[in-house]
């Protein structure tokens, strides 16, 4: 069994998307004048690796409280995209893969770019892909890029997509070391009430049953 | 496969240990003036279901991000205390129980009591147990009251003793529906880098391998 960390790491260096709160971490108590260390963490709901609920764009949308534990953990698969010289992944390159798993993780070029710093031109889904994920039955997509959608545009028609026909979106994964093939996922965001996304620590096990 | 979420729901009610930061979650962009809904979420690194790391108690200890994600996951004994009125879980409790994997979790009354309001008297581990655990060769030890130790018991021999060791601590875990047995644990927390502990939402998966 091999386990991957698809998460970012967390510190003020972490790109974080433009009109996003900000990241600190800050100690609260301190040792030796208190009995032990700890922190006060501040962060966006979409800081990083995290999991989008419905009401980040349906007003009256669902929070991501209120999904049961059972749709962030399951068999997914990775399509790897990343020797495309693309700028969005689109109905046309998903047809050429093979989907068997209800969630399905998208690896891209940026991936390979990597994630120090925030790029605007990021690889996205587009319309029809998200169109086409949700014909194949996919409830959770994730993909590589800091957003699923292309930055700056208008209307959101991916976010509005999937979340508004309960396909929940993983966003901010790092999947550099990640071949394409089936993956065991597990992705349970923290659990706040209400909340428009969490960050999760998202991973992934090779030969789960094995 | 049944999968078991152990972990507090998190709002401005969630108790807090006394002297740690206060949580609020507060939409920093909103629809329809913005695009989307965020939030900004403040938290401290001990807040409800969390993992310790070693610099929680000992100054030159290592922080959260320094752990091999595979440490965060695998087999593990789910122990059965709570038809016990005791004050502390000890050895002479846990050398009844057939301890198999290098993951405990200890369930004790206080998840029967619930979670609602922070009570000071909670069932913990006590120095003995915390030794025990070792010499069984235990790598991560969680429990289901606010902290592993004694409320405002001091020196904090269980902290420092486990942590000291390379065991990791796991601490708010809500046992209520989990019976006594063996399952899949996935507890990675957020990876703050250098922090001191970290939320996690917790899982326990029932059948893993069937």
């Amino acid at each position: 069994m091999k386990v991957y960390d698809i998460s970012y790491l967390l510190n003020e260096s972490t790109p974080i998307y433009p009109g996003n709160a900000n990241f600190s971490i800050k100690r609260v108590q301190n040792m030796p004048k208190d009995s032990s260390n700890s922190s006060a963490i501040t962060m966006g709901s979409h800081f990083a690796t995290h999991i989008d609920a419905p009401v980040h764009v349906i007003e009256d949308g669902k929070g991501i409280d209120k999904f049961p534990i059972d749709r962030f953990v399951g068999k997914c698969d990775v399509l790897d995209f990343s020797v495309l010289d693309t700028e969005s992944i689109d109905k046309k390159d998903l047809e050429k893969k093979n989907i068997k798993n209800n969630i399905v993780l998208i690896k891209t070029k940026n991936s390979i770019r990597g994630f120090d710093i925030f790029h605007e031109d990021f690889i996205y889904l587009s319309d029809s892909g998200s169109d086409y994920l949700l014909s194949k039955g996919v409830k959770l997509v994730g993909i590589d890029g800091p957003s699923i959608k292309k930055f700056r545009y208008h209307p959101d028609y991916v976010h509005n997509n999937l979340l508004g026909n309960d396909c929940l979106i993983a966003e901010g994964l790092n999947l550099l070391e990640v071949l394409q093939g089936e993956y065991f996922f597990l992705g349970a965001p923290l659990n706040f009430e209400g909340s428009d996304a969490s960050p999760a620590r998202i991973i992934l096990i090779e030969d789960f049953y094995e």
